[in-house]
């Protein structure tokens, strides 16, 4: 690879590595918003997702030019393609914050989740925050062993989603079936958000290491 | 574009046709099997995913082989881009079907809706399958006044999904609260269907038209 071609997919890279801190931003507020009720936080999360639809346009833009131009081949190629697909999921994280973000707007001035469940939801956006973190460590370093994390944190997501099933269906539920299809839409959100960053890191690894890409 | 280039084409276009055409079969066989109960027809859904899944990564291959050896660019280039992130929507829309099977073996022996609800899923289906069937005509005849009526079915199944929340959420609900979240996510998963092939069909157009994508 010439150091032209590296500088290029760095571009590429450094604006994936972007659009994690963005969608790392973006799911801290929203769990915030959620939390505490901020609307005016909820109102810039929905906001601040033109930013990452425009990234995976300019990515998909970039990894287009340079193989229009340089007519990569082998695993430079596979970067650029998966680069794209990439994107794609980060941008799709985005709006998966965004999702909760109108939540919270849509339930204001009312909480959009009862107090009870507030340190499932806070446990849900640390490990999805961590999640996107270790997804931008992983396009920075390509270091496959941090995929072995990502799957720890998307574990803990699955796992807080069950456990809000039990809460919802026990009989001391007394929030009635509006809130309890609310907090599990809320819920399903985080653990799609969690499948989204495991997608990621396993196409990365993919690259890095030949192992098969497990779908 | 060369002969052999539309050939190649060809091969990628008729795989993704293939595509709709399974998952058209199994949408339909999801909501057969919802609305009926039958559990080999949804051990049936679950299991002929396989065949998706594999379709998307010879069509992954596919594109990658042509990009390598012939460097298309512009139009060309910007159609084997686009069939990769196709095959990954189809993809994701049989695994759609996977769930809405998963959810009919998952409550089996008993029904997974209520007999109330039979009408609103039958008719979800309907549209699901439609929009997939036209998904498969637009890729087959690049005619992108199709992508309206894709639309329209979008609408359909949106209005489809709100009016069940209507249902879920009135006073003479009496099913419970583990019904009402089953028939949420249900539903979810078909209007989530029905915006993945938006998403195919508006690529297409792009390609078709020079059209801006609107994500």
């Amino acid at each position: 690879m010439s150091e032209i071609d590296r500088n290029e997919l760095a571009h590429v890279n450094a604006d994936l590595i972007l659009m994690t801190q963005l969608v790392g931003k973006a799911i801290t507020d929203a769990t915030t918003a959620l939390l505490t009720g901020d609307l005016a936080l909820a109102q810039q999360v929905i906001g601040g997702d033109d930013p990452l639809n425009d990234l995976n346009a300019k990515i998909e833009d970039e990894c287009f030019q340079i193989t229009s131009t340089q007519a990569p081949v082998a695993r430079k190629l596979r970067m650029v393609m998966s680069a794209v697909r990439m994107a794609t999921s980060l941008e799709r994280m985005g709006d998966l914050a965004v999702h909760i973000a109108k939540q919270v707007r849509l339930r204001y001035p009312n909480p959009a989740i009862p107090a009870e469940l507030h340190e499932t939801f806070a446990q849900m956006g640390k490990a999805a925050f961590k999640i996107v973190e270790k997804t931008g460590e992983v396009i920075e370093t390509h270091d496959a062993s941090l995929a072995e994390q990502i799957a720890i944190y998307d574990d803990e997501l699955d796992r807080l989603h069950r456990e809000l099933f039990t809460t919802v269906l026990s009989e001391n539920w007394a929030h009635g079936v509006e809130a309890a299809i609310d907090v599990t839409l809320l819920s399903r959100f985080y653990e799609r958000f969690g499948d989204h960053a495991v997608t990621v890191a396993r196409r990365l690894v993919h690259i890095v290491t030949g192992e098969p890409y497990n779908r």
